[in-house]
């Protein structure tokens, strides 16, 4: 397989949820060739396009191209997978029409283990993982508001970045997404997770709150320290050196974030999937196969699962 | 001192809560000499007595002896303190008035340190503490519905039990309360941490859960196992032997009891003070100043109070 990407690749965007929307508007504002693949909202995407706002500028897009099914897309140069990991399922019936012999397939979901699934379908060589460092929320059909456009590193998959890892950053940078790519993929994860575990988790556990309200309480201040030290740990003993100064930062760049509702909560809150294996349970079983003791990350990750089955409970049990 | 302990003593009751109403009422019951100090409850207490319902029998007093200070009441031979130790602050005006030179104060408290709030006052030769393995409710003032009288275990303070304290293990059973005098209070009290730390802690935290529930959900039956090794682990470097079958036993017990809503979480949903820091905190401190790693207990103590602090936020925040 060459690694050449071509300088206007057909691109399609399984998902249009905050994240689909949000870089697919992106990118159809760039000049884009992006096909979305959208199921549940797809009437009132094809009908109204999308509003994106950010807070330096508006992005209305009125005609964006939407398809029912990945048939009626066919190969691309380029397959963004928006989609949360708790719907791969359906990766295996989605994928296989927009693959080409050359298809790279990025994915943005989110934790440990989300890239092995798309290799079993795409073919390892094909797989680019994506961390986004974003703020945003879809609040109807094709609207997203968004209130922190981050940053997004992309990695390829068990490899360092080639010729077309960083053709496709160039092509986020020409769409404006600070993007870079790394050479560490799996190293790149790991460094989410510090921020994600305990953040993501916390506000779910104790109780729907937001990172203010974490950081303002000094048990859960500490205690997110020390979720943070249990992954720099874990992180080590696979060859990824985590600085202190970075767990430091997440506090300063949380603190500067006001009262934010991590995106777990709110699909917790909305009663949507939970990425619990990928952000909280893979980390855990990772870190157990190499004997570092994760106590207080497993203990959240069973208390978030308890939480999350209790939904289904009759409220006056839960 | 004497340890001699008169045949009819004169005995006070702190709090008229569940535990103050139920043993108060099996003592006035078998004829005892029995002085309710209550505040809030006291002209319903009055007007109307005592209503006790367990599983086989129904206790009904018209008239009993209810005052609104202990000064009212004066010196006892036993005060029994039925309060919870969230409220200790009091004792210091409450508990001289009913002391003499042969007092013997037994509480009722839940946790860790709670004999030395009432040493401070009274001296700790006069401290006598009880471990209640019960399960009652106050549904109204002086009404209460126990579902387990269970058992009483009582103890002195820092020393093994001597006469008087085995002469009021005698009249807990003359009254119909089975109880028996132990030589090592501190030993009972770690033994009760077992089921107190992670059931009533972990029905708060999972999200307001009855026992049931906690024990349908495989992780959290690991958590609560892993909680009670910590225990185990921290009262063997106290001295205190727990063996492996008291731990199953906890599940066993547990099992049988249904959908129990352990006396923190009902504390905790109707808005009353938990005994945070005598079932979690003080554990936490003491397990730690030996030098054993309680990473769990010390996550759930933080987690509680957390949703404690919660609980005054607005609706919205939390």
């Amino acid at each position: 397989m060459s690694t050449s990407f071509p300088d206007k690749p057909r691109i399609a965007i399984i998902g249009t949820g905050a994240l689909g929307c949000y870089y697919g508007a992106r990118l159809v504002k760039a000049g884009e060739d992006v096909h979305f693949l959208g199921r549940s909202g797809r009437a009132a995407l094809t009908a109204r396009g999308l509003k994106i706002k950010t807070p330096t500028e508006r992005i209305n897009l009125r005609k964006i191209q939407v398809y029912g099914s990945s048939a009626e897309i066919g190969p691309c140069d380029l397959v963004i997978l928006a989609t949360k990991a708790t719907a791969n399922e359906a990766l295996k019936t989605i994928l296989p029409p927009l693959l080409g012999p050359e298809t790279a397939v990025l994915t943005l979901q989110n934790g440990l283990g989300v890239e092995e699934p798309v290799a079993e379908i795409a073919g390892p060589g094909h797989v680019i993982g994506a961390i986004c460092y974003i703020g945003c929320m879809r609040t109807a059909p094709g609207v997203v508001d968004c209130s922190f456009p981050g940053l997004m590193t992309i990695g390829k998959f068990g490899k360092p970045a080639g010729e077309r890892t960083n053709a496709i950053a160039a092509l986020w940078r020409r769409a404006g997404v600070k993007c870079t790519a790394q050479d560490n993929l799996e190293a790149q994860r790991w460094h989410k997770l510090v921020w994600n575990v305990p953040f993501n988790g916390l506000a779910i556990v104790a109780g729907g709150v937001t990172t203010d309200v974490l950081l303002a309480d000094e048990g859960m201040k500490l205690l997110a320290r020390r979720l943070m030290e249990e992954i720099v740990e874990a992180a080590a003993k696979f060859g990824h050196e985590i600085p202190r100064s970075f767990v430091d930062l997440q506090f300063e760049r949380t603190a500067k974030m006001g009262d934010y509702r991590p995106s777990s909560l709110i699909d917790f809150e909305e009663g949507r999937d939970v990425e619990i294996e990928e952000i909280w349970g893979e980390p855990v079983r990772r870190a157990k196969s190499v004997g570092v003791a994760v106590p207080r990350m497993e203990m959240l990750y069973w208390l978030i699962k308890q939480r999350i089955a209790a939904r289904k409970l009759p409220k006056k049990r839960r």
